[in-house]
């Protein structure tokens, strides 16, 4: 997976050096900006762990507030495109929904940040928030169109279901990804295959 | 429905007057943080929205963060008191879950500054958020174990199901609570209703 090609939205650095340092300035933003969180974070701080000259991050990004909604960008997809990989070829919308729930487990387990980063842009940044989760939502809701259409799950009101599940997973990977992990992230999915098999299926049955 | 029990976590003013003072302190918090944000939010200007004298916040709270803190609690059972109103006696979980998405969209609606102020306790008193979700996930794992045992929904996994639960709620609230209210709240809760209504019967069919 090519972590570089979700930094599509801003300015392409022209050589793959440009874009390697354009990588290394968000990699160490999520860390930064993770730790410390938006207000107390700097740019200088931010140049030091990424490694590079100050006068550098400003041929990238123009201000803090740039870094910091290139980051939820480039969280979101990094999030998506974890998932979309380990859902993978599943055979059906169900496998691939216990697939995910237990990819996001783990993807939270792995990049604590996420929640603090994604939270803190309610604030910082809503129009940028609401757009990581809009995506979601939308890509969510074709996923199921399509599965609706192959007949694998019921049809119907594909948006709100979208919503739905999004928070489930939120919230299961809030849980059982930041606060307690004493469960593994496949026994979680495995707790609530029931609720979205059935739920998914519903009057189409098992 | 009487708001003032709602501050029984703190020391309760032994008079009516003294009671009333208080819930007006933390209903002028509720406007000002949810409006200007934590750290914009100022004691003067609480006491001024509440019209109490800057001296008797002192008689009430220690300092802002505590007033913060009650808020947050004050917040949470007030969305249970208002969720379990709309509840009432629902002759089944089921019933009651959908009639529960619906109360809580309509909260959220009346309520806009509930998810800024909870979304802000992740970052300025991070214990009282996850004890403001604590509480719901256990209420919600009681009701559904209550529920399991009466035959009305599938047994087990009872917390796990919960946190999915709170998380469904939560992001419809947000999305159809705060961003979209083309359609009525009931709309909505019809809409998921077969995604709960088989998701939680599971196997024992409808």
């Amino acid at each position: 997976m090519n972590q570089l090609s979700f930094l599509d939205h801003l300015k392409t650095p022209r050589t793959a050096r440009g874009r390697k340092t354009q990588a290394k300035i968000i990699q160490a933003a999520e860390i930064e900006f993770g730790e410390r969180g938006y207000h107390e974070a700097s740019i200088t701080s931010i140049t030091q762990r990424a490694k590079v000259a100050l006068g550098t991050f400003y041929v990238y990004f123009e201000s803090k507030e740039e870094l910091f909604r290139a980051l939820v960008i480039y969280m979101g997809k990094l999030a998506r495109a974890t998932i979309a990989e380990k859902i993978g070829k599943a055979p059906d919308r169900i496998t691939a929904e216990r697939r995910g729930i237990e990819a996001f487990i783990e993807f939270t387990r792995a990049n604590k940040n996420n929640y603090r980063i994604i939270g803190e842009a309610q604030f910082v940044a809503e129009d940028a928030y609401r757009e990581y989760y809009r995506v979601f939502a939308e890509a969510y809701r074709d996923n199921l169109k399509m599965s609706a259409e192959k007949g694998e799950i019921e049809a119907g009101h594909e948006e709100e279901r979208a919503w739905a599940l999004i928070g489930m997973n939120v919230f299961l990977g809030m849980n059982y990804g930041l606060w307690d992990e004493t469960k593994s992230a496949s026994e979680i999915a495995a707790a609530v295959g029931d609720l979205i098999t059935y739920g998914l299926k519903g009057s189409k049955g098992s």
